[in-house]
């Protein structure tokens, strides 16, 4: 049998900056992946308008880890288009507010602005090590995200601009979130703000030639010691190491990092098998459900009608939309989200079927000139069997409390990785990257 | 490789009755279980008083399929010991109150009924088939029950009463559930009164020489049909049927009946991968935690204090007893849980020190005596590698009105089945038992 210093299970942003920091110390690193390619939750298509990323994307400035790594692997970033009016449509009313209108009453706008200012001071109490500790926390953990919504906010317009952002956040709904989660995400993000953002936020900026280059160049660097089609099934461990057993065959180690989200860690057969707290913690992680839509288009006519082609829907399907034309082609190219519940049902339905629908919603919020599709791509990550789901596992009501101190601590010579055990931008491929050499110090430490 | 006409994994309750009526209308059937024993949820434990279950014991009146199964097997019932005065421990005003006194205030007495009332009204409501069709059930299921206790009880006394009823039905606490989960599962049952009552209820009776019997008396009918030790990894199907592999061979069939929980189900690899709600539905009901334990004395001394051996704290970590003799010996024998939020820390010492946790507890429940234990016996379900919780899976908020309609929807060939997919007296044996003759039906129809 083969025998290393440390097996990586998955060759996404955390394993393989694991691997990376590993091997740079001097450690002999086998990385194990089910798919055949790299990268996890980070993809890509080529299209008539150039690459586009078909799962994660986008960096903001304080997310320095992933920034320095983009960096050292010699890529470039570049901002992301944010120039025009926003569309907005709301329906407190009954009523459709285009950007010709406010998009919010001033009553609401109020609100919304003080209502996310007293989340972000309650966040900012969030232990982010150790959030069960948090001097609310069984207050906060006792109840969803909508009971909180629903019994602070009085203005309805306000009411339901919160809701929203909710899945544009999380792909998952207010109900399906424990307030001490939603708190915990956004304190390890900085700010609400940073979450929403573009220009100073999470959305800011945007890795030349696709996200999925920085596995790539992190894996041609490992060469030989990334194995793709590779799936784990079994693990077994013990004083002496660990066995890590695939459908090809089987390594040996002194160490495993998992870095798949909890759920699908979950799915893995460990003997002996895990102790009861992170056995029933992957229980109840749940992957969030979103189909991400791109539609190409001869050039980005919302420019020219001074729209940022960026749309905020309260009740349209595709809730979410935003210029992602790439840098170096005349085409324009919007983005949009199929979120949480919208995203369920469509996901039964024909790539075409969804497309109508897609482009029903845009035509609504840009006009006729966005039937003219040339080209459409989507990724419908609930039904990618090595993701089950985007963009990453959340924890709903009573988790946090009961089980939160099993999601990263290591079970003997397992060590746990991947965006969902990161304590600093949870979620994002920061916080994979983040999570991936924090395991790594765990073995070299 | 061998064919049959159903494929059962799994050789409890529900599986057992399934294969038993497919049988019975002439059909082949083999079931796959991964212990070395039949009847999953429901084990025992010979001790010095005889047989005593370490899992699923009581059956009651209106849980008639269970009942009708148990007699024609030939097995017999006898009624749960209910005679004597209880012990309630609350410490609303910080005091405790034993059996001398009353156990709750009448104001606490008086809301705490109107509560129960309110309860079961609305949970007469729930569609049982579709309890996301219920006419509330967005709002029910957006909430958790702790949320919906802290907003519409004001007596601190009835609160804490009710907070600690939750754990001893679902070995899961208020905030872990959703209110709509809650109400479905008390209309399942009937009302509250039937899951809490032992005259009448759920506690009723009792099977003589242990609930075991009921699927060893159906392996023993099904032969060779019965396969131990045979643990199922991986269900491939198509059009042509099933190809269900196990870790010493495969079979094929024309369909297979999943028996395991949603949880463990979800372990399980399908080729081709399940649709999206089904898969992320499993990500999605967890476990109860319980440690079911059994305290033996040389007599049930409780009997001549003129207690019943029943005892309810909302404080302490055993917080429910109850006088589990069994006829025929002169020993007398205490059954006690360690449910939920006392579980889960507990789950990581070691018997000795649960036992002197449990034997405190029951001093001050029941007096020194109590202390004169001849043996213990103790079953941790979320150690349970083929079970991982107890007594059942359980839905939290969002996932009724997202994922409910995946719970028992066969995808294919595949059919569900399990106490979690039943509906009625879902998450007891007598759902097992409904759940496994429905799938059998669903093949036969």
């Amino acid at each position: 049998m083969e025998r290393y210093d440390v097996v990586v299970v998955g060759a996404g942003l955390a394993g393989l900056a694991a691997a990376r920091d590993l091997t740079a110390a001097g450690k002999r690193v086998v990385v194990l992946e089910a798919r055949d390619r790299v990268g996890g939750r980070t993809d890509h298509a080529l299209t008539r308008a150039g690459v586009l990323e078909t799962g994660g994307q986008w960096v903001g400035p304080t997310q320095t880890e992933v920034l320095a790594l983009i960096d050292e692997l010699g890529l470039e970033t570049f901002r992301q288009f944010d120039a025009g009016q926003r569309v907005t449509v709301l329906n407190g009313a009954d009523t459709r507010r285009l950007q010709e209108a406010p998009s919010i009453s001033a009553t609401g706008g109020a609100e919304l602005a003080a209502v996310i200012e007293r989340l972000d001071a309650m966040a900012a109490t969030v232990s982010l090590s150790s959030p069960w500790l948090t001097g609310d926390a069984e207050l906060w953990d006792s109840m969803t995200v909508e009971s909180w919504l629903t019994s602070e906010v009085e203005d309805e317009e306000a009411l339901q601009y919160l809701r929203a952002l909710v899945p544009g956040i999380f792909s998952a709904e207010a109900p399906e979130l424990s307030l001490l989660h939603f708190l915990f995400y956004v304190k390890s993000a900085g700010s609400i703000a940073d979450l929403l953002r573009i220009e100073g936020g999470a959305q800011e900026s945007r890795v030349l030639g696709g996200s999925h280059l920085i596995s790539e160049r992190m894996a041609e660097a490992l060469g030989d010691a990334v194995r793709l089609g590779t799936r784990v099934h079994t693990i077994s461990h013990d004083a002496d190491g660990v066995q890590v057993v695939h459908d090809g065959g089987e390594v040996s180690a002194d160490h495993v990092i998992v870095t798949l989200p909890p759920t699908l860690a979950g799915r893995l057969r460990y003997e002996p098998p895990l102790p009861a707290a992170r056995d029933v913690l992957t229980q109840q992680v749940p992957m969030g459900s979103v189909i991400k839509v791109h539609l190409v288009y001869e050039r980005p006519f919302w420019r020219e009608a001074g729209l940022s082609g960026q749309a905020f829907s309260t009740v349209d399907p595709l809730s979410l939309t935003i210029d992602n034309t790439p840098p170096g082609t005349d085409h324009g190219v919007l983005l949009g989200f199929f979120e949480g519940r919208h995203a369920r049902p469509l996901s039964e339905l024909t790539p075409a079927e969804r497309q109508k629908i897609a482009v029903d919603c845009v035509v609504r919020f840009f006009g006729p000139e966005a039937a003219e599709v040339l080209e459409y791509v989507e990724k419908d990550w609930t039904m990618e069997e090595f993701s089950r789901g985007c963009y990453g596992g959340r924890l709903g009501a009573g988790v946090w409390t009961q089980y939160g101190h099993a999601l990263a601590a290591p079970v003997g010579r397992i060590h746990w990785a991947g965006a969902e055990s990161a304590e600093v931008w949870n979620g994002y491929m920061d916080g994979a990257v983040r999570s991936g050499r924090r395991a790594a110090r765990e073995i070299l430490g």
